[in-house]
């Protein structure tokens, strides 16, 4: 039973064309947008309008429908055509947006299996749309697994820290480190989050607080340096966030900070969670000292607010990311279950299943 | 022998005035403003021209002799009375600030006493002056006398990291947790600096990564969320921090987000050092629970730097310090010497003597 409040959708499929919530403009306005072709969804993807790997590789699958909707096409050979211009084009909206061109790859090939299947273009435009509708409610499925799983850790009335934005605003639903926040709301338990802000870029504060607070879940607000005293104070019992990538020994590397609030977490017998999917898990890196950080522009610390609030010309190291030694980690919390320590065999092993 | 950049003085004495330099238009602009009279001297106290509690004290005191220094007074007694009346009025310009009342007492003191050695209207005008002279110097004195001390802890090449601003703009040079870094640069040692930025109000991007720069001291300013992994990357050998006040078994109340480097230093096994004079040391307070945490306007956090970053209505935690408990504190350096544990009955010993 759901509750009046329900996750906001970043892409909402709405019979012939997507709405989608201009991230651009949160926290302080909600708009959606209409996405009728594939033109509006190319300028959508690259004017980050939509946002998180997940949500971009969604909006694009749809685009791809969107662009061949009206064709000409007058046999499925110039369909299946059509498609794969779709895609080239498309791609070139975010080119280093690794699960695009994942989501525009599963499109093409699911019209090629059409065309070899023998299908009439009428029958392969519905197949295209039903494949995007698929990785659609496929990511959604895989965030609520991962939902339930973590809930299976947290009691009513936890408190429970996160950091940065792991949240549905960047999937189909739930995320997947406030995917259990979104479980426990429906269930009607409740949990009080913490929100570290999230310094430079601040997702903490524009995205997870806000995506909580539009969900009607209690969620606190606060500076990343704040962490280690609400912990002290005795109102966290669990930490739980994303990642962008684990290394094989169970290294996470998530936004930068999420380092601190492990050793925060590990200081105060808190347990610290890392939620995702199966797919963020690369084997082939052996430990997150093969993981390379990008550093960003000093001008996210110096002027992140639209105000100069540093000095000119002074030194700055800003990393966009940190590398959380697999000691700290509790566990890595996916879709196909709980995995604890020792990461280094446990992680295979739910590959080979 | 001093380098060519020396710190940047925030109350000069200039013969007959105060140089002041306007600490609102930090960091963007260096702009020294002269206060020839107390409603000067008044207004700047008042509209935070002037900050840090010794430099409040310092102004103040210059304040008193300003007020008086064309008094028409044509006798002793009428002279005393007019430094009443200056103490009096400038104690109205910022009444939470205890160094300003300290200051300005002892400036009364001063001339009541010069009174009752029969000095005349010339040469009570002459002892207030010096009085505020003598103030202004001893602190810097204890300041450098702290700096000698901490220095003792450092070597060259040490990265030092810092949090929040314990510098020279807020006293009367050096400052206190700063202070070790300008007697470095002026004997040639290099010290490589890491400032905290210092949320939610910036006073490390703002001031000490300011400062620093100014008096060509190497600095560089990261986010509070990446002490942590500058830590683990072994660039830190040394954390050192002013403090608003240490209670008598050690316990240290600073700007918040102290107690979450301490935790993150003794993780790495990094010494976690506190500057402070020893009218810091509160005996009569016997832990750091029986600090009062003042929590500030949320605000801070929401729309710190003229824009909003945060969603309408959100809660917000926002308590402006923290307490370290003493369990994580390395050494507490006064102007006496280095303190170490056990504080409960050293900081007593230091006292006695």
């Amino acid at each position: 039973m759901q509750k009046a409040h329900t996750p906001l959708l970043s892409v909402i499929w709405n019979h012939d064309h997507i709405d989608l919530l201009d991230q651009r403009l949160l926290p302080e306005e909600i708009v959606y947008i209409e996405l009728t072709t594939s033109e509006d969804v190319w300028e959508a993807i690259r004017h980050l309008k939509v946002r998180g790997a997940p949500a971009i590789g969604i909006t694009a699958a749809y685009g791809v429908y969107l662009g061949i909707q009206r064709s000409a096409a007058d046999s499925p050979q110039q369909l299946v055509e059509a498609v794969r211009d779709q895609v080239k084009y498309l791609s070139t909206s975010r080119p280093t947006a690794v699960n695009l061109f994942w989501a525009l790859e599963r499109m093409e090939k699911t019209a090629v299996s059409g065309l070899e299947k023998g299908l009439n273009t009428e029958e392969l435009m519905q197949v295209v749309l039903q494949e995007a509708i698929q990785i659609h409610a496929e990511d959604e499925e895989t965030n609520r697994l991962i939902g339930e799983h973590a809930l299976s850790l947290f009691q009513d009335g936890m408190g429970v820290l996160t950091h940065c934005n792991a949240g549905g605003l960047a999937t189909a639903k739930y995320g997947t480190a406030l995917a259990p926040m979104y479980l426990a709301h429906e269930k009607g338990m409740h949990l009080k989050v913490f929100a570290d802000e999230t310094r430079p870029v601040l997702q903490g504060a524009r995205l997870t607080a806000f995506e909580l607070q539009q969900a009607g879940i209690d969620v606190t607000l606060i500076c990343d340096n704040m962490a280690g005293m609400v912990m002290s104070k005795g109102w966290v019992q669990a930490v739980i966030v994303g990642t962008d990538r684990v290394a094989a020994n169970g290294d996470v590397a998530n936004k930068i900070g999420t380092y601190s609030v492990a050793v925060l977490a590990k200081e105060h017998g808190i347990p610290f969670y890392v939620a995702c999917p199966l797919s963020t898990i690369d084997l082939q890196t052996p430990s997150g000292e093969d993981i390379p950080i990008e550093e960003r522009h000093e001008e996210e610390i110096t002027e992140g607010f639209g105000k100069r609030t540093a000095p000119q010309g002074v030194k700055v190291f800003n990393p966009a990311f940190d590398i959380t030694p697999h000691r700290y980690v509790t566990a890595i919390i996916t879709e196909k279950g709980i995995i604890e320590p020792p990461f280094d065999i446990n992680l295979k092993k739910v590959f080979e299943e």
